[in-house]
């Protein structure tokens, strides 16, 4: 993405603030959660505030990032240096000409002590909870967002293929992790979306298991979730394996799961409730018997952070919208013998979808 | 540490909680933040929440856990895995004969957000704001958690004296960061603390600069900024190096943020308030003419997680205790030219303390 695109789309993004707060009738946003501050102002660092006004826009950040700061926003946003807090820098914003009175916050971004802390800075504003303004118009990504996350799966998928390389008999999940963190950071991955899962035997039944010191053995199952960040933007992808042949239940099991990712892949178009993907891949794998053993959704949006709106889940009320960029990722886990996850990152289009991802699904034998 | 002596301190530390509870008059407290989590209860998942009530304990996770609480909390902690979301799973721990109807919450724990879907969900109870109790009994630490962070600062610099014998004239800093995170994975680090800041020349001056595609040259300081983690415990160690022979402005900047680490070193101790500990090395550096260089705090409390209570800086109005771990971190940066930051990581003892990390302060020419 050239920088004159990112300009655009940043222009373009606060625009689209701009018109939520008209429609909300608020007089600013405060922007607190710092993926929603670097999307819409393209700052990157670890402490910020973004109040986007109707006609202006300030982020508010910290001694360390005022170089950082200037050169990542450009002029159309301003940029304050708090000398103590964020809040007491976001105060003199307000006191020197600040919007009218409501002000709106995302309130799942603002704990209930620096609710509190905002208040007692910036006592003559109505501070008004707006809802999640900002994620709901991430979900939707634009050509140089999904570029970006295309190159995250790109980095991810050419990781594991050389990672491949060195697996067998022996190797501990830690290694396993420690080589394929370093293939990432190789590869061009800026830092890791989340610790990568490693997890082989029994302990692949562990959705969420850390990579700990067991040594891999022969047959056994070698669940690996990763992902790779490019440009801000996140990839996720699991595959599961075996060392050496199969057994026919882990055939079974792996075959339930592909086919449980091709029919919500199928099920993926715009306009669809969410939770008929959440369905399709369900009924799959209830079909075959294991139904008590997927105890997840079955994917989740993907930007700028790993886990963001849309959710593809039973309890999900959510409707897909052409470019969601989601994940689809069901599983089966059976206690003390292994568990099996496969995930695709699919592009939501009108009329269908497009698998950004291009790692075989199909059960390979290490 | 023997799992017996794990045993042990999670009694420990929640009779402890227990007598705090007693204190403060209350009925129960909803523990959220997941290092308060794990210290308690030695639960390592990404989400859960803790149910401290004067004679029981409830962890409340959810399907991915199941196997890994049960096998992380040991008898004295009840676990609850919910259906369909934490709060949900809380309310029915309440309903099957819960505490009293006080129970405290740590309000920078929770999202305003997260705080009414509480109230929704366990309508029943007085949710009362109780302050950071357990951050402010994880600060001090025990003989097994200093040694756990004796072992992460060992990670930690085994793996820089590695990396140094790779790094030259024309590596980026992206790549470096990609080979110090490989040794300190393949060391034994279980993740990372936070991403490691490497950054030379010119970038050096940028206090929390991301590792970039610059590479390094002649003459460059280079400063990296990292940790490790091990059993859970966090180190954080800084060094500034130069590619070749130092110029002498590198010398004298260099000069004067070591004796400022110096000073901080000889100020720390029980009973001291944390400011004057920030005083000590601020001073130095004032003296020096780099008063205006040096825009953070000296140091933080370190744990579980790596910034913690204390905070070592100008505003902080804490005093130290026997058991806190902190580091001492200074720093002078020079807009357009490059900075100098060294981190120690130190045990603050009655009467004095103990520096637990051992690799060189003084400049190397690499």
């Amino acid at each position: 993405m050239t920088s004159a695109s990112v300009w655009n789309s940043r222009g373009l993004r606060l625009r689209r603030v701009r018109d939520r707060l008209h429609e909300e009738r608020l007089d600013g946003l405060l922007v607190s959660h710092l993926p929603d501050v670097r999307w819409l102002s393209c700052f990157s660092g670890s402490a910020g505030l973004l109040l986007v006004e109707p006609g202006s826009a300030t982020l508010i950040t910290d001694f360390r990032y005022r170089s950082q700061a200037a050169e990542e926003t450009g002029e159309e946003i301003a940029v304050v240096i708090a000398e103590s807090n964020l809040f007491e820098g976001l105060s003199r914003c307000l006191e020197e000409g600040g919007p009218g009175p409501r002000i709106g916050f995302d309130e799942q971004a603002l704990s209930v002590g620096d609710r509190r802390a905002l208040g007692e800075a910036c006592g003559g504003v109505m501070w008004e909870p707006a809802g999640a303004i900002v994620p709901s118009l991430r979900s939707v990504k634009d050509p140089g967002e999904i570029e970006s996350i295309e190159r995250a799966v790109g980095v991810a998928e050419a990781a594991l293929a050389s990672v491949l390389d060195i697996v067998s008999e022996g190797i501990t999940e830690a290694d396993v992790a420690a080589e394929l963190v370093y293939r990432l950071r190789k590869g061009g991955s800026e830092s890791l979306p989340f610790e990568p899962i490693v997890a082989s035997g029994e302990r692949s039944a562990l959705p969420h298991a850390s990579p700990g010191q067991r040594r891999l053995g022969e047959r056994d199952l070698l669940l690996l979730d990763f992902g790779a960040i490019v440009d801000g933007y996140c990839s996720d992808m699991t595959r599961t394996f075996v060392l050496g042949a199969a057994a026919p239940w882990q055939r079974e099991v792996h075959a339930t799961v592909h086919e449980a990712v091709d029919r919500a892949v199928e099920a993926l178009e715009a306009s669809v409730p969410t939770r008929d993907v959440d369905r399709a891949s369900r009924d799959v794998i209830e079909a075959a018997g294991f139904g008590e053993r997927f105890g997840h959704g079955t994917g989740h949006g993907l930007g700028l952070e790993v886990h963001e709106i849309p959710r593809l889940n039973a309890r999900s009320r959510e409707t897909l919208e052409a470019g969601n960029v989601v994940t689809i990722e069901p599983g089966v886990y059976l206690p003390g013998r292994g568990g099996v996850r496969l995930e695709e990152v699919v592009l939501v289009e009108e009329g269908g979808c497009r698998v950004l991802s291009a790692f075989p699904l199909s059960l390979q034998e290490l």
